[in-house]
């Protein structure tokens, strides 16, 4: 039933937001001014939130159903001496500070967009800067262009200062088209911002020579170097584009002439073919799925995206520095593409709007960050019974949930992916702009950087049920045997095997194993086949981080050196490389330092001496947190923009149906698809339509009569036979 | 230009087949009878069709350009006192044969569907069948039902008696339905049919204990046996389901206003986008695509599935027989479906016909067994200026081959998919009913067997030239440096390792190292990185066949062990697994024995010792075949018919462009799309629609002015703010 309250998941209504950053600005009183970095729901703890989901589902909410307590998370620097870093939970219905802290002084917070835009300035501002660029000489036309980048990992002992670097490019200004592309001249420096005094502190110089060079810089020569005598331009704008835009691609239309499949409730349920789930938007996460059912039943309390790491393989240093965690040190939210109609999707499209904060804290609107939308996704399942000739055969359908992140050059498109199947995909798609560097003339090297992408997306299961301990986590591995005369005479059997995750820990994955994670129902068994009910995911067989396991790299990430990740769930504990990767120079408080505390699923496990002392007696539900990586040797074919690199993930039910849960997907033919005959005559290009042809299939593969002998009987030639 | 003649890559036109069928009746006389099995294209040799296929590409075609001569293969049994396996090929212009072959004894050809179908009729006839049905009561209204199947492997010595095995069920007649689904009641007995005499000459009796039961089948007992008390339906048509048809799933329509953007000319050749190709159709490998270009720069000379086998891991007799090898026991082109309009594809849609051969060597029509259909599938590239706000985002095309196979129960969704990145995916979807096994009541096990599919696709490459030695094959791993103060000193640097592949040899797929296969052409080099103009191959990495190294399974399948081969190319060498894989005990002629012969593609490899002798001083052109499998265990949700599994190869360009070549796909918004409103109303379902909106995307990412201060400043409490 609809409430008069907002839902316990639902987004900060833009008063709730308002609401929160005058409770936090009236604390701290006029005297005191702050930089607001993020105001988001804090959503309720599982404990608090858990009975409002059974109750709902159960269809008993009521106004008088105890609800958690409306808080939003609000993060903010104390402007002082010395910024303090603080987060404030505020209790939006009370109008009060539900708790307060802040940041140790060792740790920095996120950056958001307004600082990275302030990079330029600073630099235009700098006198180093400028005595820096006076090395060069830039084409005439060529203005300067700093895309700001997080300072990557601490190196160094001593006082953490708060550092942003900058990459810096020319444009070429004659094109007049402030979309030229940049990227196309990269100039070899680097200069680095103190974000305490905004000012440029340092301007580090590339190596640019070829790939047998050494990883020193050039030294500053006598006169200015001329940069650009020989680049390319490389253009991705139509307009500029060095080659006319190709033709002959008909319109191929999306049509929904009856609108959506899916509904969206005013409290923000979202109901699609046995689906309901609730829709989230975090600054850091984006796009977060909640309380994912079908048919009622849970399967997953929550998914997300957890982390991105973009570590580069340039040894020469400062390209060590290229080293980005682009949801702890920016955000999948705050860099979320406003998506346009027609152009990211096709068919009937609904997008989601959210806030973000403003420096003042002040709720801005972040328009159509979220786009939900069905698509045809090919069969879904298909049998011909060859005795009748009869063919059934279903379209899968897919809801869509997708959103775009713009990290200075480069795009991320992720989505969620809900089917008519049961199964749920999370794919990552990688585009944008390669990040180059300069080369000396005449010298070869590859052209953009080698680098990674490795992500983690954090699964929290719920399989049927809510139950604190009801999810168990199994490994399962298909093995072959040994010919044996009494129990594999022919050696053709294999063995699936089955070893439960008793406590926190990793894992890779392993094809040649077919190794599977089940994620299970610890009692209930599914009525056929008497197997718990679960869900299973196979582990993405990518390469994990190549950085030397001693380097600062690898301390920042571990959780991107192996696939799988399990560990025992805490309200809040949403990050695989720790909260604060900004600068960070280990992981505190990732999926690393998370098993390292020997969280237990099971009894066996509790009184093992891995178990902290806390832990002890203090059973876990699990967590799954699953990493995979590109390893992105760029191609020449990745330049400008490179064409899409698609990875997924795929949450499969495994007996938590009775039988095919698609099995009542009308296999009804669409009306509007049309045959074409474009042969027999030179390039027709399939204007010419037939009416619609119905015949049967493998109609070819219908013998003759029903005697042995007719259907074995072959030829011989007869006189009549003209050959 | 157009010619009179077929191109030499045409299929055989039905004047044609019939030209090969009778010059074949002719020569062996009016006394002989035949039984045909396949008639077909005999392609021409590489030799002799690549200097037409330059030409053709030049431009240079005329009526007096030397042609291949057009030749058919026709394989046909010479019936007799033992039936003879006979090849002939014939020129079809000069109506004489070239060539013609008998198969040596102890191999087997593959079936044909008149055989399979006549297993039923020869059951109905046996006694022996009769009696065993007699061990056996069906419920009231159950009729018998067989589906033969290939024999499996030659476990025995001595003579290889030509069988065939059936699995036997029981199908519900009382729903009058003929597609009542018969693979819910299966019967615990194997006849073996005798092909020679027709004849059911045993009937083996099958295991039906749970899994912790032995391996033997249960003895006859003395009363009959009362299968299916507690059996359950598993239907699958609409009109038996056992729910309803699920409601709400709204039409997607999938327009082409203008009609399809490819063209096929009347001698076959399809483009589309750059692309270029010819497509072939063969009874052994279904669709073929042949020649392909792009721009007219050759990228493969000829792409095919090999082979696909199917092994059972129930280890109780005689279910080690389950182990089909479905294109050389059956064959995709033998078996592929009618394709009906509007329920396997959406949008516009050409299907191409074929002919295959009845027993009487007469061309029977294969209606639609291929179809050709563009799909979005979604982002291509996008890159969003943040500085602009101004967003490029192009769609990717596809164009589709696909063809669908129906194997007794199973089916199989073929397609090779080119994109408008240059890009080829060969995807396969495996659906259909799983096959099932009786089981005592009370006792329990899986209810469908433990499986492998395993597929075997050949590549043969041609980057950017038909020269002989012109395409390397490379294999290119990605390896990490430890820390080091000169090269590494912050060790995040890793290195592209290239292993050329001098002689024939596999490789699996290692994605830790982020494995590649390189096909590059040996000489050229892309303008731009200065590095082999090339495709890459990701292997999949995928579990591999489990059966024991030394079982018949894996004998007959060494293919199926390892997913990379590359071996030496021969004419007319298309078979992983060999050619005759019908009964086989071991590959001979597949992937494997091909890599015994030490082929070899470098100069250093020659003198090796490996190198058989006829070799020695003969160097060979690399041919690529991958190995990828599906270990089926299956879930409840695969029954009755199993949702799809998918799997893809991909080839894609490696500095085989200069730039990313869809960088002139225009980036037109698609004017149908229509934005849906239906957030704050109930359960409004989207039905309401606005005016196409247009906003920049990552507007709320756009600062205030261009001031430091200002961008950074925060906020304070003001005496008017509300709380």
């Amino acid at each position: 039933m609809a409430s008069s309250k907002p839902h316990p998941l639902a987004q900060l209504s833009q008063d709730e937001f308002i609401v929160a950053r005058n409770v936090v600005l009236k604390h701290h009183g006029p005297e005191t001014t702050l930089f607001f970095r993020t105001t988001c729901l804090r959503e309720p703890n599982k404990d608090d939130l858990v009975p409002f989901l059974i109750a709902e589902h159960d269809g008993n909410l009521s106004e008088t159903t105890p609800r958690p307590v409306r808080c939003a998370q609000v993060e903010y620097d104390i402007i002082s001496d010395n910024r303090e870093f603080t987060r404030a939970i505020v209790d939006v219905n009370a109008r009060a500070i539900v708790s307060q802290s802040v940041l140790e002084r060792n740790a920095h917070p996120h950056l958001i967009v307004s600082e990275l835009e302030a990079f330029q300035d600073a630099c235009v501002e700098s006198e180093i800067f400028k005595d820096a660029m006076s090395e060069f000489t830039l084409p005439e036309g060529f203005a300067v262009c700093i895309d700001a980048w997080p300072y990557g990992g601490t190196y160094d002992d001593g006082y953490p200062f708060r550092y942003m670097q900058g990459l810096v490019f020319a444009r070429n200004m004659s094109n007049n088209n402030p979309d030229s592309n940049h990227y196309a001249y990269p100039i070899p420096i680097i200069p680095v911002m103190d974000l305490e005094t905004k000012s440029i502190i340092r301007i580090d110089r590339l190596a640019t020579g070829g790939s047998d060079d050494g990883l020193e810089p050039e030294k500053r020569g006598e006169t200015p170097k001329k940069l650009f005598q020989h680049s390319h331009a490389a253009e991705y704008v139509p307009e500029l584009l060095d080659r006319p835009l190709r033709e002959g691609l008909k319109p191929l239309n999306v049509t929904q002439p009856e609108g959506a499949s899916f509904t969206i409730a005013s409290d923000g349920l979202i109901e699609w073919q046995k689906w309901r789930f609730r829709l989230g938007f975090t600054p850091r996460e984006g796009a977060v799925l909640h309380d994912v059912c079908y048919e009622n039943r849970p399967t997953f309390y929550r998914l997300s995206y957890s982390e991105l790491t973009v570590p580069y393989g340039d040894p020469r240093p400062p390209f060590h520095r290229k080293h980005a965690f682009d949801l702890g040190d920016g955000g999948f939210g705050r860099c979320a593409n406003n998506l346009q109609l027609g152009c990211d999707c096709l068919g009937a499209i609904h997008y989601v709007d959210s806030y973000l904060a403003g420096p003042d804290g002040m709720p801005t609107p972040a328009k159509s960050v979220i786009c939900l939308h069905e698509q045809d996704n090919g069969i879904l399942w298909k049998h011909t019974n060859f005795r009748t000739n009869r063919a059934v055969v279903t379209r899968n359908r897919e809801l869509v949930v997708q959103f775009i992140v713009t990290l200075a050059n480069y795009e991320y498109i992720l989505a969620y992916k809900l089917d008519l199947a049961g199964n749920i995909t999370i794919e990552t798609r990688a585009t944008g702009v390669v990040s180059v560097v300069a080369i000396d003339e005449g010298k070869t090297s590859v052209l953009a950087q080698n680098h990674q992408h490795v992500f983690s997306i954090r699964i929290d299961p719920a399989v049927d049920s809510y139950g604190a301990y009801d999810t168990q986590v199994v490994v399962e591995e298909s093995v072959g045997r040994r010919i044996d005369l009494k129990t594999n005479p022919m050696g053709n059997f294999y063995e699936v095997e089955r070893k439960p995750v008793t406590k926190a820990s990793w894992a890779d994955a392993e094809p040649r194993l077919n190794r599977l994670i089940k994620l299970e129902h610890a009692t209930k068994r599914n009525a056929i086949s008497g197997r718990p009910v679960g869900y299973k995911l196979v582990p993405p067989a990518t390469q994990m981080l190549l950085a030397d396991e001693e380097s600062v790299a690898v301390a920042r990430a571990p959780f991107a050196q192996h696939n799988v990740w399990v560990t025992g769930y805490r309200d809040g504990e949403l990050w695989a490389a720790g909260e604060f990767t900004n600068q960070s120079k280990a992981d505190v408080g990732g999926v690393a330092d998370m098993v390292k505390r020997g969280d237990w699923f099971t009894g066996e496990e509790q009184e093992s001496d891995e178990v902290e002392d806390r832990n002890k007696g203090k059973r876990s539900s699990p967590v799954v947190w699953v990493s995979f990586g590109l390893t992105h040797n760029p191609r020449v074919e990745d330049w400008p923009v490179m064409p899409i690199e698609t990875q997924q993930i795929h949450l499969r039910p495994a007996d938590f149906f009775t039988s095919n849960p698609a099995l009542d997907v009308p296999s009804t033919k669409n009306e509007s698809s049309v045959l074409l005959s474009c042969c027999g005559n030179d390039k027709t290009a399939g204007q010419e339509k037939e009416p619609l042809v119905q015949e049967n299939p493998m109609s070819h593969l219908q013998g003759g009569g029903r005697d042995i002998e007719a259907k074995m009987a072959g030829a011989h030639i007869d006189e009549g036979d003209v050959i």
